[in-house]
């Protein structure tokens, strides 16, 4: 048989991305009930937290709070944070507030690239350049991530050259790291370690993060199976918060504490406690105010020992 | 990279078992609602579908209706149906209601077998002669699932060698097929692929099942891993149906068009239709009343082409 582990490094790098992409297609909620996710998610011992966006407060309400969020980040001064942009003038705003650890996101396909940022793909990924002289100047880092990488909600498959032509740039463009997206959550494990793979192969030893959706309910099995092809990070929202504004009612990110008891329960390190996880979740769930996706959630850690 | 194709078979046979697991918990429906579900599960192209358990009617009410299930099933002449059973009586039952094909259930740790059936494994595994003398009899088979196979809910973590005595003991005693069980949810691909794996080592060549629930949002992740490991059939639920008792809230087993998502879009075929599985799912929600698991029914298929 394939032997799983083969390439299963002893530790992956979780990021917290609920207070971003977990947030923000809920309604509003105020700063100080972030704050308190922020506390929470903290104190799991998760060592990467994508705090906030720094893009159109018209088009995503629930970021439009992004200068405040970055003011409280001081207070916990171990956790690496950084926020989401779209642009080169979302860098310039994230750097203004504080915040120097960026990701940009490109999308592979034309469809959703003018869906999102009203320019084509080519275009978005030449404004790496701007992106990384931003944060460069202040001592930061930005990481491209390449969004609808397998599947496009317009322009469907999405040609794996595409993603390829996009992380070669950006390396050459000064991109620190790089993420692969399943915006949409279409991918399935073969595909993803062919993605993965290719991706490796084209940008060399490059950190390598990937960020999965569970809306057809394959996200941990694609995680396992970018974890196996070289990924050594990668995202996921406190209690699966999040969702698609082309899918409703559909399930969002991969939930943290669902990751983190795979992850550990296969002999992979990620520095976060489970309990602790958990609880976070619960508080996610209370500061949206509806049920949210994580079965771990309702279901509990297992019994470890008879 | 370990390649996650390497043993991938062209077919992996799914078993449609919500009527049966899916249904075991809910609050009992009406044989008329079944007999619905059965039509758009059948539908769908499925081969094998466990269409009902002959039990304890106290214990589980929900299955009381064992022999008006059995006796709608000669209007599908297609596919092959099959019951649950948990003792000798039980298949003298569904032998008697014209059912001859059979799983009989071990549980591999003594606290559940305790539990389930009032014996411990070493009793029931002993058992399994009498189940199979039964059915091949008239010409059945029987099928021994291994419960509790990775941890259990009361005992924690279940010795391999207890699951590889059941199983060797099953061959030995007339079992036709095996399964191996995830009863509560909390197994993780790099312990399935390590079961499975010995398992097959320690029984040959007789064809292997597995049976997963998505307690923990694994599931998918884990019948991947078992696929990859050998495994040429998987059990799974119409729209995710089903639970665990000792897990109020807990998800059901891994969703039947879930499954054949993520089988098809990995090149492995499995003669269901997904649209008419997205149906089934639909009905299923509709005849328990309540939300079911499934993203995949929420979020529905992809856009297959630009």
């Amino acid at each position: 048989m394939a032997d799983l582990t083969v390439n299963f490094p002893a530790w992956v790098h979780v990021r917290e991305v609920g207070l971003r992409d977990g947030l923000q297609i809920e309604k509003p909620i105020t700063t100080a009930a972030k704050e308190r996710l922020l506390d929470a998610v903290v104190a799991t011992g998760v060592r990467r937290v994508e705090a906030t966006a720094f893009v159109s407060p018209r088009a995503v309400p629930s970021m439009a709070d992004a200068e405040e969020v970055a003011a409280l980040l001081p207070r916990w001064p171990g956790v690496r944070f950084s926020a989401l942009v779209a642009s080169p003038g979302g860098a310039r705003r994230a750097v203004a507030a504080g915040i120097t650890d960026l990701e940009y996101v490109v999308s592979a396909s034309d469809g959703h690239s003018r869906a999102n940022v009203k320019i084509g793909t080519d275009e978005a990924t030449e404004k790496i350049a701007e992106v990384a002289a931003t944060v460069h100047d202040v001592g930061g880092r930005v990481e491209v991530i390449v969004a609808t990488a397998w599947d496009c909600p317009f322009d469907g498959p999405t040609p794996t050259e595409r993603v390829l032509r996009i992380v070669e740039r950006a390396v050459e463009l000064g991109a620190d790291e790089l993420a692969i997206a399943d915006t949409i959550g279409t991918a399935t494990p073969v595909r993803v370690q062919r993605l993965i793979g290719a991706v490796r192969e084209r940008v060399g030893p490059v950190e390598l993060g990937a960020h999965f959706h569970n809306t057809r309910g394959a996200g941990l099995a694609c995680a396992v199976a970018a974890v196996g092809a070289g990924v050594v990070r990668l995202d996921a929202s406190t209690g699966g918060l999040g969702g698609c504004p082309f899918a409703p009612g559909a399930s969002g990110n991969i939930a943290t504490e669902e990751l983190v008891y795979l992850l550990h329960d296969m002999g992979v390190e990620t520095g976060i406690d489970l309990g602790l996880a958990i609880d976070a979740a619960a508080v996610a769930q209370d500061v949206v105010g509806h049920r949210v996706p994580s079965n771990l959630l309702r279901a509990g850690d297992r019994k470890r020992s008879g």
